[in-house]
């Protein structure tokens, strides 16, 4: 399995999953500006990865910053890290991986400037390899709901691509499918990006696990079929009572699946958890360009001058949530208790 | 507007809707078996269109026989309609097209062969011209049901391009938008042909309607956020109890539809009605090649040999839909006796 991403040479380097599955194609960030652009121009995307992609350009930022007086170094460092967090506004792991990397900068003021680059350099690695570990926990945890000989939906791209490795949605299905269970999975291509039919698909089939891609306009389609028995996807970001935001058309598929008596489970890492928003309602969605609905592959799909409307994600309210398998265990409703606890807070 | 089919010097000309709103590219056929590849590929799509185009094909295929008797005539004219009946399953105006002509085929065996020819390619004129003025009459029932300042989704084309023009949903819209409302569209992009984006987006913008395109995946989220007021779709198949065959993804709108409240109408000729069917379990959905998902613009974006699936269409249950909007009339619940007395039968 190629790696999402990872250090080598001192830099950051990422499989570009824009151009996924047609070229495989890595980018190496050298600055923590690289990282910020490949964020924001989604060479790499889903919310863990983006909170390790955080971290490791944090850790590019601050080897980049001259100068052996800590004052100095941390207020670059904070600037450094002011601009990377606007580069995408929905996935709470960017400002988590960013306020880590400060919480350890901090904690090692005492150390010489030198010694606190490689502090953080290795806390950034800490991050990314901790992700995987949160991933397999959770698929230990939630392979417990999936039954062998489930057809289990998923939307969008929660893989190892949208992690460091192993996934959050797609590693409950791997670690089923570990577990000696017979999944087949369906696939919504999830316009606009295609993350499902470029991603989802091309990872599964690298692990030959059973996939079948459909347009997202499908999914009511096989669950009236009864050809859908789970679902599971996974989260950008979710609030303290389970309101959960994640990729555009996530909202749809929930509503589908209450509406068939179909379990709607959502799998992210306690990371992406804000307990700080009482509800969804918070929750900023980004717009991002018309350009992404109208022009696939570079060719204009829709008529000049047509008016687009492009929210990249969307809000889950918690009664459409069956359950939220995280790394420290499953929540169920009322998840602003269960929640709460797992966050051990 | 451009016509969407006519005859023009002997030939049946039809804009190729598989290249707009790129380019304008007119497809002439010349014989039956021409009009039946352009339905297959879709150059002409949309129940009541291709009920036209029937007709107008087997006109052209009448002229293709020779032999001045009319049995004769008759069994092979038979044989080409049997073969342009298989060309698409789902939308019944198909085999209604081709029905009423075999009917007045077989009214005027009487006649010289030369005679029933004219006879027949007046037929067909005639179907194409009751075409628009029953969606006019549609237009005129359904604008009541459209209040000014309205929001309406839609979702695939029924539009002028979908008939010999006006158009079933889209001519309610336009009736509304004569009558003197501010209607604004949202417009489902409709994968994996795209009729949305490509033919929707393109007809309302050449009218001066205000639409919006999104993505088949975002209508949950517009209506979440209270920007949808009313849903307007059309038809390719409607049983004798109000099931609803339509384009693929329609059965979710009409679910998210019923969630938030919201009135979902049905806008089709009672041509589109079957009576002969019960139920919508029995409409035949139409399987497509995995291609038109897998492939945009001739680029392939899934990964080569992931498997699809591809049904054309769905089947929307009548108990989400709140009308049915036809040119006698508007038929509301319990439908297997309004729709029945719409019909005259």
């Amino acid at each position: 399995m190629i790696k999402t991403i990872e250090f080598v040479d001192g830099a950051v380097r990422m499989i570009d999953q824009t151009r996924l599955p047609m070229e495989k194609v890595f980018v190496d960030c050298q600055t923590i500006e690289d990282v910020g652009r490949a964020i924001k121009t989604m060479i790499i995307r889903g919310a863990p990865a983006i909170g390790v992609a955080a971290a490791m350009g944090v850790s590019l930022g601050a080897d980049a910053i001259s100068g052996e007086d800590f004052d100095g170094f941390f207020s670059q460092l904070e600037k450094q890290c002011d601009a990377l967090a606007k580069s995408r506004p929905t996935a709470v792991n960017l400002a988590w991986g960013i306020e880590r990397m400060k919480r350890v900068a901090r904690a090692g003021k005492d150390l010489a400037i030198a010694d606190l680059k490689k502090r953080l350099r290795e806390e950034a690695q800490i991050i990314c390899d901790e992700d995987i570990a949160a991933n397999k926990a959770m698929g230990s945890f939630g392979q417990t709901l999936i039954a062998d000989g489930n057809n289990v939906l998923t939307h969008c791209n929660a893989g190892a691509l949208a992690t460091a490795g192993f996934g959050t949605a797609l590693g409950v299905i791997r670690a089923s499918v570990n577990a000696g269970k017979k999944i087949n999975v369906l696939a919504n291509e999830t316009r606009p990006f295609l993350q499902g039919a470029r991603l989802t698909v091309w990872e599964l089939m690298e692990d030959n696990i059973p996939v079948k891609l459909i347009t997202d306009s499908m999914a009511g389609h096989f669950m009236q079929k009864k050809q859908v028995d789970v679902v599971v996807v996974g989260a950008d970001r979710i609030a303290a009572n389970g309101d959960v935001a994640n990729k555009i058309g996530t909202y749809m598929v929930a509503i589908l699946a209450k509406n068939h008596n179909i379990p709607f489970y959502v799998a992210a890492p306690i990371s992406t958890l804000d307990l700080s928003l009482a509800t969804g309602e918070e929750i900023p969605i980004e717009e991002r360009s018309a350009d992404e609905v109208t022009t696939i592959n570079n060719k204009r799909m829709a008529p000049e001058g047509a008016k687009v409307a492009h929210p990249a994600f969307d809000m889950t309210p918690n009664h459409l949530v069956t359950a939220i398998i995280t790394d420290k265990g499953i929540a169920r409703p009322p998840f602003v208790e269960t929640l709460k606890k797992l966050a051990g807070e």
